[in-house]
């Protein structure tokens, strides 16, 4: 199995985020993604491979050319306004009736970022780039059929992440990105017979929110998300069982919101009730938006999955037999993190 | 002339906000009123009554009662659900697709508070409730024939409420829920010949967004604001020169947005535009949403108005010689801010 890694995430690194009207420390720290290299290495998991550079195209085919520029400009022009260096939070949002764009440093945040937890700050923009191009690269090792499984060590996430908005840590949608280029770059190589077409199976603790919006109306990928009912759990507005896809994305979007306490039994089940769907979609690959916040004790969830879970879960997908892509996305009980993604992969094996 | 105020104010006391990523002491604090108070009685303006109690109905004439339910209950859950006792912020709102209403207290308060400034505590709905009392008294006297001005000391303040939605430290929209009984309550009387009408002059420096949103579709009252350029100020998302109203109410809107440094002159002249529209609508009644910070050295505001600008601006809405409810909005300037409102009230003398 091959990973790939940059130290680039590293340059995003907020020193606090915003929660219940609090200054609490930033949970999606650098410290994740060297935690999970770290186990890797011990473990002796796949070989480490650093990203090509993929420039915009790929990006601006999932994300609009107005939001990719408002991440690249919001920093300086927030700290050119005499706003704190600590990083750039929305105060003012467009609510409602309220929908005029506003140059505004303090508007363009409340414009393009739905929560107070997408803090940017100097590298953000050069870390979430290179993010992406960590989930690019392990698509196009697939394309180039070296390898069947890639895990794609991306930081910050992207599940969160909609066409023209940043939210829950998320700044560029990495699953959607490669999503999107596989589709592309495949149909481009013509050597495939028929069409194109991906699954993105989300298991973060949380709804994929932002890949349900930039592929609800899409039927060549279908979007399935086992996560915390958002009547209970972020992000809320997002994540029911009744979206099913709009238009000709009508049945290719997938929501299975479960009860807080969900043990191994119970994820596994509702696992399986996925992998029938995705087996009946039969597509041409597979992206897993692995999250590992589902982890018993993560301080942002409230499921109560084991480590010896994330095996017994990659090793159904790997049943599948596709070609896949795994993307990290959240996870924040950090003590664990690490061993959690090396069960997760050795269910590979 | 009548001065209407409540020392139930005081309930509301949020001790921060967070404006561009900070936790900063609350502006929109009890001092403002009280030394508004003290200002008039030092100044012997006005005989100061309080409030009679209206109940629900005028409010739910212009908001939502789902919202009014929300604002009852905010604290209450926020508190109920291990949040800090501080208040109530958002952390997650519903922007762009996002749109799916959730119980979970956090996105109650993103659902219906478009800021990070309109926070909720333990008195903030009784405090609210009391100030729309305030309008609806003034409203009520004029109705009365005893008087034809009347300031209504209203705290918290109201014009950037919309139907649903607080921010900008405004829960009840006073100035509307007044308008509109005003419009309701004459109509009823049937002693007056001709269809009844009012306009809603807001002098704040910040757009009366909420009071836009509510009258938007309508032509029985004519909005109309002098504020700061909303690409530069808050509300940011409305306010600007080409929002004419919609529908019935195309016309019945009309913005003056201003750049930085306005001073007196400036301002009159501008005003001198809008009393000219006020004359040719040709209202029943007046209602002013007088906010203060237009005042020089407001730490929220750009203007560069004096306090003898107050009695001016004061003098020409007397000269429209129409009844007239006046009712306190912004104004954080707090050493200035008794002198300006006499300043003000004296202009009506």
């Amino acid at each position: 199995m091959i990973v790939v890694y940059t130290p680039e995430h590293s340059q995003h690194d907020p020193a606090h985020e915003i929660l219940a009207g609090q200054i609490v420390p930033y949970h999606e720290a650098p410290r994740r993604a060297e935690i999970i290299r770290a186990a890797l290495e011990q473990a002796a998991i796949g070989s480490v491979v650093a990203p090509r550079r993929f420039g915009l195209d790929p990006i601006l085919a999932v994300h609009d050319a107005a939001y990719v520029a408002y991440l690249e400009r919001a920093y300086a022009q927030w700290v050119a306004a005499g706003h704190p260096p600590s990083g750039v939070i929305p105060d003012t949002l467009p609510l409602h009736s309220i929908r005029r764009y506003s140059a505004n440093p303090q508007a363009d945040a409340g414009y393009y970022c739905f929560d107070l937890s997408a803090v940017i700050v100097a590298g953000t923009y050069a870390a979430a780039r290179a993010s992406a191009d960590v989930a690019l690269t392990g698509a196009a090792l697939l394309l180039e059929d070296d390898e069947r499984i890639v895990y794609a060590l991306c930081r910050p996430p992207g599940h969160h992440a909609g066409r023209s908005l940043c939210g829950g840590y998320c700044f560029l949608n990495n699953a959607a990105i490669a999503a999107q280029y596989l589709l592309e770059q495949s149909s481009r190589m013509g050597a495939v017979e028929s069409p194109q077409s991906a699954v993105i199976l989300d298991i973060d603790f949380h709804h994929g929110n932002g890949t349900q919006e930039i592929f609800y109306m899409r039927a060549d990928v279908l979007f399935i998300s086992i996560h915390a009912d958002p009547a209970r759990e972020y992000p809320y507005f997002l994540g029911n069982a009744d979206e099913l896809g709009a238009g000709p994305g009508l049945g290719c979007n997938l929501n299975f919101p479960l009860e807080a306490g969900v043990t191994d039994e119970r994820f596994l089940t509702v696992l399986d009730r996925a992998l029938e769907a995705i087996r009946a979609y039969d597509p041409s690959w597979l992206i897993v938006s692995a999250g590992f916040d589902t982890f018993a004790g993560d301080p942002l969830g409230d499921f109560a999955l084991s480590s010896s879970a994330y095996q017994a879960i990659g090793a159904r997908l790997a049943a599948l037999s596709l070609p896949t892509l795994l993307i990290q996305e959240g996870g924040y009980a950090v003590d664990a993190l690490g061993q959690n993604v090396v069960s997760f992969l050795k269910g590979f094996a």
